[in-house]
């Protein structure tokens, strides 16, 4: 899912893809070569893995019964394609292969996804604009080792990657751990050395574990939310599929991450050395570029560094040492995060998908002496009609949350103050959206709010639970059309 | 708890002991030496840590308010006190740390324990009989590294010791690994080199864990139970405390055991080298010695390699890959294991005490393709009156069951086939103690049914269980005097 904040529109990909009614099959021939190598109807499909907004174009990208493709189309009549071209190194062939991709302002397309049909040749891989297209060595398990990648951002001089991947730093069995990677985005690879690769890929270790004499890993990340005005990252991490279920969510600040970076590199010299940290040759590297003779442009550095010291030493740690959020027995998909303003200050609602297909609103830690607050629990299906999470969408502007389903999406008004009929109910919902208003004598958002110092809100403690409440939502209506201004055609809703 | 065979009873060492009414209290002047050192008054009392049937006498340790002492005491009037020696090296100061000892028939004590007063320098510790006193080295991590004893038993040429303990051999963070080790019997030490000090030491990783891709691992042994006529070592195994309670049940043969130490050391040449693989230099080492020049009786093993290679490379697997029985939110602290023979085969009874005081009962998997089957799970105590379970004896003479809690011995009789009462639940209840007798119309023991081929048991598939049935146990009775034949004193029963 993605917004057209232009239009208005939610965008929505799904299987064999619905986009304004602009279908986007895949042809027989092309299902045909894919059942021929063994794969099944369900997947022989075009599932859309990409959906960028792009100015006034969307670029989107789908399997293709495991050849995938990407077009280009006007984002106000989806109909219209400017042009298609491969979706290699951009959309993973296998519809269960998770990827991850941005486009920056100037038109780079940042992808980071399984590159072939079987999904043993990860990359981190840049093409499109106007800079030369460069990937992640390739089969070099120093630099990607079985990667699931989980999002992407494109912050100041870098594009950043989150993902989890096979730790490669230790002898004491198969373990994943989770990462950042990063890489500038001048970077125009080496010369000789790192010819089509880049040279600035580094990436460091996410650290969200229960602390105690020996900690309790939160090893897998499963997804990220980034606020850029504070800089700040939210992480929902899961232990091991192998594992008893359990979730966490950890907060990291932008600069905890470029810490790490700036710090030194763990380095093994060879297979019969131990892991060991080498002071990083340029701290505070920011994509600085020489230009002297052949090596014009060339990030300043080394490439004989650049091909070796990959991983950094520091693991990055989150804002505080005990994660925002825990939770044993389930494990959370999807994160997204509002930020409040309450009656005396901001407030953070992070918004959890689970595995069992229900949404928590926890309230974020206030501070670093503070828990975190469970809210509510919201049941998105009747019992036992319950259906897996595919994506989470939160629009602040409008205050929704748009929850993806197989075959719907659903929306949540973030402000629901009127079900709570009582001051009582209200004030003790400690929900930070919503005061009592002493003159309307009902509850209210702060902006419905007559006055401010007439509005009620005690967030000081976590509520009394246990209280199931009809929310009152009403059911998803068929898809229709839109209706443009500007022309263009119609999009679901 | 032990037991003497020849007497038929059952000793129990309670704090300041009671022991056919022998009481062993701290004298006045040790205990306000143990407050003076900033203990509590609990702390401050003697606790029987080791309690050893050697022939007729018998070898009991207290901590005696952080002094530990040991007496031998005659088995048949335990108010007769032989010799009374220091408990250092035999028996913990604390009396929160774990111990272990075993006497051999040559009248060595083997002990493991915390030799000092912080409880920062653990040993195992051979000390008594006609053979030279010797330890692991001090204040050594590769040796030990702040171990959790659990149990020895002496078995042909060895003694073995089995524990847990901060793992050595990798970097990725603090982690808890269960170990066998084990010294030669005849061992007398190092000359020059290793004086007083174990030359057959060594110790190997014991693996139960669940399999996957990324296998999960129950790094932490609790307690053993050896069935020496298989050579089949029972071992339960939890996580770590600041992780998610979940507890495992896994087997050994001896025979993997040894497999282990026969093969190749894992060994790290200095801290910047990763551990690898070192060649065994005595491969199939069974203690055999060297009798040549000032070297006289020393084992064959070479001294310096004694002194760095302590560490098997290859793990101890268990009999089959997946532990014999799982479960998660709980922690077992207590196996003891019978040998049943039912209508058609031997069985294996595994008696599992959990940290929230009740007893499992489980069917140990028939084969190497079937499961496990929790066939009832006993409660010891009124709801909402659970204790921890201290100790867990099986005398399998008696076919009994002894649960030791703060204040009481509780003795739970193994065969109760005669509460069921019809052919249906006697069958069903898939016990294999108990059959139908088609002649008595009764559900009977096999020893009481008439003919075993009209005794019907079917022990196909794990019963269906959510049924509560009344164990009919009678109160425990007070303690009362035991009268010996022989003369003596008298035992708690």
């Amino acid at each position: 899912m993605t917004f057209d904040p232009g239009q208005n529109e939610l965008i929505v990909g799904t299987v064999c893809v619905c986009l304004q009614e602009a279908e986007w099959h895949c042809d027989e021939f092309t299902k045909g070569a894919c059942f021929s190598r063994g794969k099944s109807e369900e997947e022989c499909q075009n599932y859309i893995r990409v959906l960028l907004v792009n100015g006034n174009r969307l670029f989107t990208c789908g399997t293709n019964a495991f050849t995938p493709i990407c077009t280009n189309r006007t984002l106000t009549n989806l109909t219209e394609i400017h042009d298609q071209i491969s979706g290699m190194a951009r959309c993973p062939y296998n519809p269960l292969h998770n990827s991850t991709a941005l486009i920056t302002s100037s038109g780079e397309l940042y992808a980071a996804t399984a590159m072939d049909f079987s999904g043993r040749d990860p990359a981190i891989y840049r093409s499109l604009g106007g800079l030369p297209p460069l990937r992640t060595a390739q089969y070099n398990s120093k630099w990607l080792n079985e990667p699931n990648f989980v999002s992407s951002y494109d912050i100041a001089n870098f594009t950043y990657f989150f993902f989890r991947e096979n730790a490669v730093e230790h002898d004491c069995g198969r373990t994943v751990f989770s990462r950042v990677g990063r890489v500038c985005k001048n970077d125009i690879g080496g010369r000789f050395l790192l010819e089509d690769t880049w040279t600035t890929f580094m990436k460091a270790r996410l650290n969200c574990s229960r602390p105690g004499e020996i900690p309790f890993n939160y090893n897998e990340l499963q997804g990220t939310f980034y606020l850029p005005e504070l800089e700040l990252l939210y992480g929902i991490f899961t232990t091991n599929v192998n594992s008893i279920a359990a979730s966490a969510v950890c907060a990291f600040n932008l600069s905890a991450i470029s810490h790490s970076f700036n710090g030194p590199f763990k380095y093994q010299e060879n297979s019969r050395s131990a892991w060991l940290p080498y002071p990083n040759p340029n701290p505070d590297f920011q994509c600085g570029t020489i230009d002297s003779g052949t090596y014009v442009n060339l990030t300043e550095r080394n490439l004989q560094d650049a091909q070796k010291f990959l991983l950094m030493h520091e693991v990055v740690q989150p804002v505080v040492p005990v994660p925002y959020f825990m939770e044993d027995n389930v494990r959370f998909s999807h994160v997204a995060v509002d930020v409040v303003q309450g009656k005396d200050t901001l407030f953070h609602i992070i918004y959890l998908a689970t595995d069992y297909g229900t949404i928590r609103k926890v309230l974020s830690p206030l501070n670093q002496s503070t828990g975190s607050c469970l809210l509510e629990e919201i049941e998105l299906f009747p019992p036992r009609k319950r259906q897996v999470i595919r994506s989470l969408l939160i629009l602040h502007s409008r205050s929704e949350l748009y929850v993806g389903v197989r075959d719907q999406v659903i929306k949540i008004p973030l402000k629901r103050c009127s079900y709570h009929k009582s001051r009582e109910a209200c004030v003790g919902a400690r929900d930070p959206y919503c005061g009592w208003d002493m003159l309307l004598k009902k509850c209210t958002t702060l902006e419905e709010s007559v006055r401010m110092s007439q509005w009620e809100q005690s967030i000081s403690k976590c509520p009394v639970r246990n209280v199931t409440v009809d929310g009152g939502f009403g059911h998803w209506s068929s898809w229709s059309m839109c209706s443009h201004s500007d022309g263009g055609g119609s999009a679901g809703s």
